[in-house]
């Protein structure tokens, strides 16, 4: 097994920087600074892959070194399957990953293809090369975690103040996405108790940073988080444990929690450990027993979202994270798991409507100072907007690069593509050392279809609507990215979701600052159709030609 | 409701070829003597809609006038939801059409959708603007009987010679999609005698020359089937039987029977007549005492495919022509029922391997020279291909165009591109008086995930992997295309496929030509290349780019 790690500098081997950037940013997937599981080609998300296998992996960069201008690299479910002339304006990778047609998209089909060879499960951005840690998660986290406090503000209650001193929040699941809760928190002002069954996720955040410290046992925690919350110290406590009997647990004890939500690995029931089963041997477990693992582990979601349920009905503000938990649990036997929303329809939506999401870029050259100097390049361009700065100087103080210098901010219709063309231009000015690669999570706008997740609750009953992801891909193809792919699964699981992405990479060169304008302004522009179409209110909606809305 | 007929000639509204091209290949599929039910926009296959509605409709007609050279517009199940900027290698049009996430890929799911007003069945060729009339299937069948012929003519046996004459075909089924039959048999120099046990569907085909004469009765179809086969004439003779009673006969007697094949109704048990009723009426039986009619039905399909294994062991060439008549014979109690294959399996795939498929054009002038001025390009371009040639020749003296005039014949990797250039050029000396569009049905090598029908039984066990269609789609977006789709359904209903189209515009310009080139080449390389990954040997392999087979 090869310990892969991005090329630096300016240097490079491929044909020219978009094929060396695709490259770079499938081997930074890898890292083992960013990847959870690099040996096994695994980024995050419990089996979200860059590549199918070994052999694939040195094919893709092989092809990637030698990839003309006006090639393009076809890359089905981690495995690439062949290079075709294109042009110049096309994209350099075209990813399909994960996809199955509709009445053989479940899980046990998936796997059985999977062990077969002939698929791996993608993700959103470990199969589409442009995963920069948890920082990534971390933004929207933030953002969310502030829009709870401004939603419960506004109420009667008085609960809440400006943001979240003196509450406390209590969350599961303290993995990859799931660990950027604490330091979200944390940076919004409140306390943060968060549950994992594996002590070492615990660990390896407390070395990040990202959370403060892991408690003695359950009695520890809680009187550490209780004090926090009395002094409005904003202060986060990890407990090692079984969501599904802490949570129970603290509800019957009566601690006067807050907010609740969780970020186990819900989405896929053989990650999810059972109550019972130690967590060291779950895997061998699932791996031997696949049906009795997932109706265990179903059953004990149904315990855990009972247990969120009750917290609900005690004046909590409860969401879900994004994990299917409540699909499952209902699965599970548990008939109120729908009572609280998922986290898009309640806080995410409006922003979606406006084109608004989550804008990521890395710096190819490995230099923190590139993404210093872009951070200041974002403060000059949007200098009204208070909340992307806090957000852009707090990530500079506190967010620790994984693998190459990346940022992520959220930025709307006409917007991304002001910073993308800026950025372009200071490449070619030399103001940053080597090109910026400029990308997204599927997680947004205009991009994906999962009626669990970012498409819940749609005003026209929309949800499952899937064309709109397809269109994306092919827009962002039409408009010069330099990859874009089409996953199913994501975050959600199998049968649950489809979603696309694209990257583009800013080398300076004019055509990428043409490129860089039209899949900038379309991307986003995606997410205020699809979102008019459906019924919503946009302010960016006038500068958009949509041919229904015409006079 | 207008009455819509594509415009003529050489004058167009729009700014530039590929968006009027777009504009009357809609307008087109919703000609009356192309579509089904064009009031309610259904073009065909009971509910393939070209567009969602008609202020839809208008929009896009509207939308496509005023589209320009780098613009281009989104199509979300037939609705017009956004025009962008792209640039001129772009698509003018990207489609998405009838998509849904798996879990809610259902027909109950997709008919709630639709009579919301949120999405449309786009069929394959109905909803991405390619339809041509009945040739289609004509074609697909010829395509499949010399398939047959080829297939045989390899054997040790020597019974067959290089197409079909002095071959005995026996089938069943002449309705809609099987009429079709015994015009593709005698097209291939072959005999054919089909069965049917309603008169008038056979009496119809007489009428529509795809039938040469209707037998008085038994007896006398077999003397003129056994004289012509002896005579090595070209054939087709009708008589009025049950299949589940006639083939049992035919085998009793001896018959020296070549090729045995089906096209009855079976897919539905309520729409195959059982021994022993009257076809008169059979729909009222089998709506009053449906299970005992399917009962009866499957007894009977029972008897019938029982036939068609005893004149398998008796060395006939034996295939199902995909309505699913072993399935509901086994259901009848004959264990037997899948000693014969599919048609795909045993004829199309290797077809697919090569990269061959329903390759299909149109004039945008309207004038039948021009098919014919493509008819003799096609014959000079490909003089090695008998099969090929002898279609070309037939169809032009017995097909009647529908709507503007337009061909198909099934070309493969290497190929279609030579063609496509060579309209192109045409197109720009003036040899025809019109561009020409050029397209393909969704059914096609590299185009679709369908496991009932073009993926059914893959070497890999890859049948439900859908990447690859979306690939195809991304490809054909990247290399110049000038319409995309995706669609879900189709042919095999929702659930079950996920396809995609393109169409290319000659319009005799240089720019097209360079678009046409790399689609060409790169839409069947995906055919190529989802068969080699796949395990299947193919002679144009050795052509294309794959990275995993490169040593
Ligand atoms: N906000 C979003 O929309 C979003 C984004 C990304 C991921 N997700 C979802 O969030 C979930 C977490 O993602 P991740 O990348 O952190 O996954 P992960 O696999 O890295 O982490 C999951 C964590 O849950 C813990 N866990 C499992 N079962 C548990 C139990 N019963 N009790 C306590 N802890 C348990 C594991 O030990 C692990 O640390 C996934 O379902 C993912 O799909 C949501
Ligand atoms: N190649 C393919 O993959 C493909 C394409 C299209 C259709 N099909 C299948 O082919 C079948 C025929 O399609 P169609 O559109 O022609 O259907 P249709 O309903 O128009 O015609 C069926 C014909 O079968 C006759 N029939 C019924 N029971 C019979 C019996 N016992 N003996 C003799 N004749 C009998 C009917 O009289 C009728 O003429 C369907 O099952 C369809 O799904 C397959």
């Amino acid at each position: 097994m090869p310990e892969v790690r991005a090329p630096r500098g300016t240097a490079y081997t491929a044909k020219g920087w978009p094929q060396e950037a695709a490259k770079r940013m499938l081997m930074n997937n890898l890292d083992p600074d960013v990847a959870e599981r690099p040996d096994e080609l695994v980024v995050y998300g419990g089996t979200g892959r860059a590549a199918r296998d070994w052999p694939s992996f040195h094919a893709i960069v092989r092809e990637l070194d030698e990839l003309r201008a006006d090639e393009t690299l076809l890359v089905q479910s981690g495995r690439p399957v062949g290079v075709f002339r294109t042009h110049e304006w096309a994209p350099r990778v075209l990813i399909a990953n994960s996809n199955l047609v509709g009445d053989w998209a479940t899980w046990p089909e998936f796997r059985r293809l999977e062990k077969l060879g002939l698929t791996m499960y993608g993700q959103m951005t470990a199969g589409s090369w442009i995963y920069i840690g948890t920082q990534g998660i971390l933004q929207g986290t933030y953002e969310t975690f502030a829009a709870v406090a401004a939603k419960r503000a506004a109420d009667a209650a008085g609960r809440f103040g400006a943001d979240l001193a003196g509450t406390l929040t209590l969350t599961a699941g303290c993995g990859g996405m799931g660990g950027a809760q604490p330091l979200a928190v944390t940076m919004n002002g409140g306390v943060c108790l968060i549950v994992d069954v594996d002590e070492s996720r615990l660990r390896r955040r407390v070395k990040d940073r990202y959370l403060d410290t892991v408690a003695n046992d359950l009695d520890d925690a809680v009187a550490r988080a209780e004090a926090a919350k009395r002094d409005r110290v904003a202060r986060s406590i990890g407990v090692v444990g079984n969501a599904a009997e802490v949570f129970p647990e603290l509800l019957r004890r009566g601690v006067a929690i807050d907010i609740v939500t969780d970020q186990t690995s819900a989405h896929d029931p053989l990650s999810y450990v059972p109550i019972g089963v130690d967590p060291a041997g779950a895997a061998d477990y699932a791996a031997a027993k696949p049906e009795e693992f997932t109706d265990r582990a179903r059953e004990s979601m149904a315990r855990h979202v009972e247990a969120m349920v009750g917290f609900l009905d005690a004046g909590a503000e409860v969401f879900d994270y994004g994990n299917s938990i409540r699909g499952e649990a209902r699965l599970g036997g548990y008939d109120r798991a729908f009572a609280f929303p998922g986290f898009v329809p309640a806080y995410i939506r409006p922003l979606f409507a406006e084109g608004k999401g989550p804008f990521r870029w890395a710096a190819l050259s490995g230099d923190p100072a590139d993404i210093a100097a872009t951070d200041r390049a974002v403060l000059d361009l949007f200098p009204e907007n208070d909340a992307l700065a806090r957000w852009i100087r707090m990530a500079g103080e506190r967010v620790a690069f994984q693998g190459l210098p990346a940022r992520i901010c959220w930025l709307g219709y006409g917007e991304r593509d002001k910073a993308g063309v800026r950025f372009n231009d200071m490449v070619a000015r030399g103001e940053v050392s080597a090109p910026i690669v400029i990308g997204r999570d599927h997680l947004d706008a205009g991009s994906v279809a999962s009626p669990y997740r970012e498409t819940e609750a749609m005003l026209d009953g929309s949800d499952a609507i899937a064309d709109w992801p397809l269109l994306n891909a092919m827009v962002n193809t039409a408009s010069g990215a330099s990859w874009v792919s089409i996953h199913h699964g994501g975050g959600v699981g199998i049968g649950r979701s489809i979603h696309a992405g694209q990257v583009c990479v800013a080398d300076g060169s004019a055509l990428a600052g043409q490129k860089i304008e039209r899949v900038l302004t379309n991307d986003p522009g995606m997410g205020v159709i699809r979102h008019v179409d459906a019924g919503y209110e946009s302010a960016a909606a006038a500068g958009v030609h949509i041919p229904m809305e015409r006079k």
